[in-house]
């Protein structure tokens, strides 16, 4: 249990784990003051307020993914991604209070997951605790909102709601528990076991393939295959709010990535924050030049998806590498962006927005280049020996294990449940609006609120 | 004196109080450098970060302001409410710098309003009272910016920027100094005296009863209420545009309630931040599903406005409750949303964003909330005893009793004030626009910059 | 060296003097992990996050120039302003880890650049030299993009990626070495030497001033003078997208000014934050009243632009002024952007979105405005004597002397390196577009994207 990253805030050890281990034979009382736990160490001041920072940042991000949806598809389901994109965190952070919190740091069972602590009641009622449910849940939100592109513009809005609780109640927490609450995956008997520093994999890649697989059960949109199955491009309505979410994710990602060291006394944050800017850019800078190279266009949509692709593969390993390790990961990951786009699009499914490209495949990229660049200089969420170390680095093929066994059971866990998920719900109540619903657009069936009641706009 | 907010930094009280009681007989001199200070208490680095990056956030909530009146109004009139929601936090933080402030922060006079430091000048140049002067600031452009929404559409630009003023300068202050400053609903005798953590009642319930102040004065646009009375919608031009400042809003408010402990040394601010979000996320679902229940779409401009009602509802709760109270108070924020829009339609009162049933209605309930929830782990800004308790955690019914004085002053204050300034302003200059500039929009006539000239509209 | 901006994180100076010092005689080894680092100065984590949360807000920014820049330009070049100010950021922070970052920061060569710790390579792989890496880095970025709008809406997109490079990699490091990395400049035998607080010459005047040249080089647009010269009204074509650009910036201003302390032990980040926001608000408020004495309208745009004004003029002086005079300086902003609109129109440049005089000229005034009203109550960037002392606060005339100095040398520096590039640029492949792309908008031609593909516009 000890290297599950929620245990690791500095000093906080006693404290916090009475507080997850609820039941337990706890020797310390839980704190909702704060009094205590700030007596046990007057240094923690610091690290709350950089937590809670970078959890407002994290949060912050729902605005980019529901901007970037909305913009980067048509003006007759704008409203309904923003729906989408709103509710997803409403019901997703109430679900996950109830019970997906528990699942992934309640008292371990047979390592599957946790059992303990519903609803922040009792001994959940606690300062250390509420700083890592805060920080979680804004986690948790993030893997259900990515979903939410690669179904746009076809899955009827009941069936999301539905989806959003299953993932932040159940899909996500299961597989977050394996990695991060001292789970199976974490102690698998290669390197220091499976590492996903802040999500390449438990956030990005479970949201990318629940993406993919509910695109595959919806179908492509009508219009996106012509009768020969070739692929047509249907435009954004709006491409300076999708520009503007990029931005936002981008601003976001430094709460997502340094924060999850979890501690502002790791003074690696700043690695951290440098290696994720570097890893973006040269993502998109890749992306936007294998484009230019195919169209002779400076491609503003792939350069966008490249910024997030960089961002992606780089989440699992920014802590754990330096700078031209990032950029090369960032090369990569938009090669792969690029590749992922075309793949896709050739075996027919219709990802509107690329969600699965860059959050699936850029998220199983993260979490291998983790066995590859790690340079062991940063530990596990600790500064204290032993060190993650890859293949390049002198480290053996064994981190590079841990990660592609990691890599192998999310794809399975989140692209299977994600399959039965939408089957079932298919079965129950049909996930796909009515053709008539699709082609005059959901704003008005679902919500009954077009996006720009004003403006004269082309039916596409 | 020692239970206002205001002097509750921890270790900053000696220079602090040389800095408010300009005048009085201070032992130790104002310190603009910041060494003095940093010598006397090396812990406030971490406070300063904190307040100050809250600080950040909150004058953010000004770009939420500003999208979520201009997406939810019409496009004629866009560039108007964008230059009222710029303008008043221009006008308005030099009117606070001027006189606000001093009202709020100096020298108390029969608990009434403060009677020193005016332009943060002399002894108040001090890094602790530019830090305090920082926060008040936001918090009181926050209060003006509020009403724009409730006069949107039709109110003339010059008289919206006198009642910047006159809130910014004194309807705020006064009431924030009864409160916050030391006045007389601090110091009542039933409980902890009146409470408001972060200010449902302080900011947002003075703020949207001055609108509904303002609304009556100007009475309703054209075509709100057909013949007969019965109500109109007018939609929103921009969704996109709203839902973009609802999340901007709800990112700012991680500023507004967590920073209000005024210090990272309250490790509190991590149930401040669940608390925040569960409530904005129980009211919006909540929001939706009666509006779910009466029109069968899922409707977002309300599940919007619920997330605001939440927000708004746990603002002087969030401190001194835990997440199922949070929770609990959310519902109730939204079902008081949704009948609050209808109240006002049936009684003819035109508020075009919903500022009143958001923020009026709700800031009333988040004060009495505080009397019925608070439960005994946190004090008036303090991680000492005594707590605060309400009536349903055995705190007997004072808490409840101050917060119901609270109330009832705030509401004749507030609507009283609003309804005399634009009485008054009406009389002195007139404060509707005439009928053809309504319909023609008061963009082009007011600033003669249309908000969107390239586009082809319907006019509406 | 020790005046340098760059090496005065309180106690950062024995790591970070290695760092930086690479290959000279280091007794410290470089700290990849920050234990080290920790151990040498507990005090540092409240100072990493502060840089780093203001690094991000500044970065940040990236998104409020672009959507400045698009809304206030037509919609046909609205995809292409979009990735001139997204890949800005990503040929500029790979250029600037690759070379630029070295040239300011790396071993003095004759106080005219650094030569050393290119890539952050070798020896640079420290927490303390990352942490200062991505600060300087955001910076420069916000020089780059500065131009975008001065060359809006002609300059060829392949013209702009090379102009990135040569900013980002060389004009922009080179003369921030002078003042902030222990060049000539800054140890000009006057005053403290040439000082400049954050960055109202280093950063905006250079941007500015290269955006000049170039808009000089590239000359008007069609359209924006008729045949006898007289200047024509270009309107934007989504002004709520530049009024939120506007709020981003001045929420990112927050990071710039504050943050560049480099440390939160300096409790004077708090008068810096007053300081920021009242010139803002005095620039805005001037400007607009200007424009409303003559035009009778209350014109967005100017008041807008007032906001970045104030902000860019108060960055230099914002450490070393009291609030009153920080409102002045905002005043004097306010009249500077409004003659210099003029002005410019008058000599035939054309500057769609004024960022010459914002940036440029109010760049200029904010380094004279040091020489005039420093108070003496900070110093070079430092908490303890010498402290900065203007010619109104009996500091006599060197301070002043020192800033003119400056002021003059970054004129010619950054106005002829910015001719220069652009004349260079224009010889080898041409820099402006054909006529017929630049009246059908870059959009299409560069990009194959249009911004709104759905919506009926007006061609302009």
């Amino acid at each position: 249990m000890g290297n599950g990253r929620l245990f690791t805030v500095r000093g906080m050890g006693p404290v916090l784990i009475v507080a997850f281990l609820l039941g337990g034979g706890a020797a310390l009382a839980a704190d909702p003051t704060g009094a205590a736990t700030l007596k046990a160490d007057p240094g923690l001041p610091v690290d709350y307020v950089w937590v809670l920072v970078c959890g407002f940042l994290v949060m912050f991000m729902q605005a980019g993914f529901a901007l970037v949806e909305a913009g980067f598809c048509r003006s007759k389901n704008a409203t309904n991604l923003l729906t989408k994109n709103l509710m997803d965190f409403v019901v997703g952070s109430l679900a996950f209070w109830a019970l997906g919190y528990a699942l992934i740091t309640g008292t371990d069972w047979k390592g599957l997951l946790g059992t303990s602590g519903f609803f922040l009641a009792g001994e959940g009622y606690d300062v250390g605790n509420y700083l890592s449910f805060f920080w979680q849940m804004v986690f948790a939100a993030t893997a259900a909102t990515i979903v939410s592109g690669a179904v746009a513009e076809r899955i009827k809005f009941q069936a999301y709601l539905l989806y959003s609780v299953a993932i932040t109640a159940f899909i996500y927490p299961v597989y977050a528990h394996w990695v991060w609450g001292g789970g199976w995956l974490s102690k698998l008997p290669f390197g220091l076991g499976h590492l996903d520093f802040a999500g390449s994999g438990v956030v990005h890649a479970v949201g990318g393939l629940v993406g993919l697989a509910g695109a595959i059960v919806l179908g492509p949109r009508f219009g996106k295959f012509d009768r020969n199955g070739k692929p047509r491009a249907i435009p954004g309505h709006n491409i300076p709010l999708a520009a503007l979410g990029v931005f936002i994710l981008w601003f976001g990602w430094y709460g997502f990535n340094p924060g999850s060291t979890f501690s502002a006394h790791h003074l690696r944050i700043s690695v951290i924050a440098v290696n994720t800017t570097l890893a973006a850019s040269a993502a998109s800078l890749t992306a936007l030049l294998l484009v230019l190279a195919k169209t002779k266009k400076f491609d503003l949509g792939m350069a966008l998806n490249g910024v997030l692709a960089g961002l992606v593969a780089i989440t699992a390993p920014c802590a754990w590498v330096e700078s031209w390790a990032a950029v090369l990961i960032g090369v990569i990951a938009g090669i792969i962006l690029v590749a992922g786009v075309y793949f896709l699009e050739a075996i027919g499914v219709d990802d509107p927005v690329g969600a699965v490209p860059v959050h699936g495949f850029n998220g199983l990229w993260g979490l291998i280049a983790v066995g590859l660049f790690a340079d062991g200089t940063y530990g596990n969420y600790s500064i204290q020996p032993p060190f993650v170390k890859g293949l390049f680095y002198g480290g053996g093929a064994g981190q590079l294990v841990a990660q592609l066994i990691g890599a192998g059971v999310l794809f399975v866990w989140a692209f299977g449940m994600g399959l039965l998920l939408f089957k079932v719900l298919d079965a129950l109540i049909g996930i796909r609006v009515s053709p008539r619903e699709e082609i005059q657009g959901l704003d008005l069936f679902e919500h009954g609120t077009p996006a720009y009641p004003e403006f004269y706009t082309v039916r596409r």
